[in-house]
């Protein structure tokens, strides 16, 4: 489980880790209140990967996976399947039968990534998060 | 109470009401995952007011407000006013003793009307939501 402190070396590294300004979002408030459903491997050198998580409160069967990323000195060891992992336990435990990411249209390592974990991908679904932000979708 | 397909009629005024670009804040995720704690007032060409609201799932006692928007030609008529009075009730029936809000330092407005509404300010935080990005936090 992470803690809300954490929020700071994650925000540190987020644009480095994914190549391109991703910072606007992840704020503070995934970590404030949503750290008991997320995770974080810590390295000796900082954080090695990360996984922010929601069991909604408004859709009681869905939860979501708001943020995956892994250090790229640490990718390929499998911490990405491992956290996925962690928290589909966590989210069948609550009793939710459906998971949920998207990313960007650019990201073809994540579409990869999610198909590898059991995923439909539906998209790009053009503005799904608002006129001009076009976001592939997946569902399990 | 909002509706997870509320989110594309907010997605398309928010940045003009904001007068900035801030719908990389504003994801679907928050339509879809919190619109049972949040809240929309529709107009004859579209909605007039919103907020989004959230009771945090891994602070008991906690409730935070994430956005609070109000179209250019409604202001003044008490919406804003009016919306935080509804989630205060809801956050209190569900036991939630502290509500938190941010803004960018730019935003006076808001912290005049958080001001207002009983919130002591705190900041701007450098750094609150990643390197570069100072907010106002809020609290009451």
């Amino acid at each position: 489980m992470a803690r809300p402190g954490d929020y700071d070396a994650i925000a540190a590294v987020a644009d480095d880790w994914w190549g391109r300004p991703i910072l606007a979002s992840l704020p503070r408030l995934f970590l404030d209140h949503f750290h008991r459903t997320s995770y974080i491997v810590d390295g000796d050198g900082g954080p090695e990967a990360f996984l922010i998580g929601i069991l909604s409160p408004s859709q009681p069967g869905h939860a979501y996976i708001h943020f995956v990323g892994v250090a790229p000195h640490a990718r390929k060891l499998g911490y990405g399947r491992a956290l996925y992992e962690e928290f589909f336990r966590l989210a069948r435990a609550d009793g939710r039968t459906f998971v949920s990411a998207i990313t960007g249209p650019v990201n073809l390592r994540s579409a990869s990534f999610h198909q590898a974990m059991g995923f439909t991908v539906t998209g790009p679904v053009a503005g799904f998060n608002g006129p001009g932000h076009d976001m592939l979708v997946f569902g399990r």
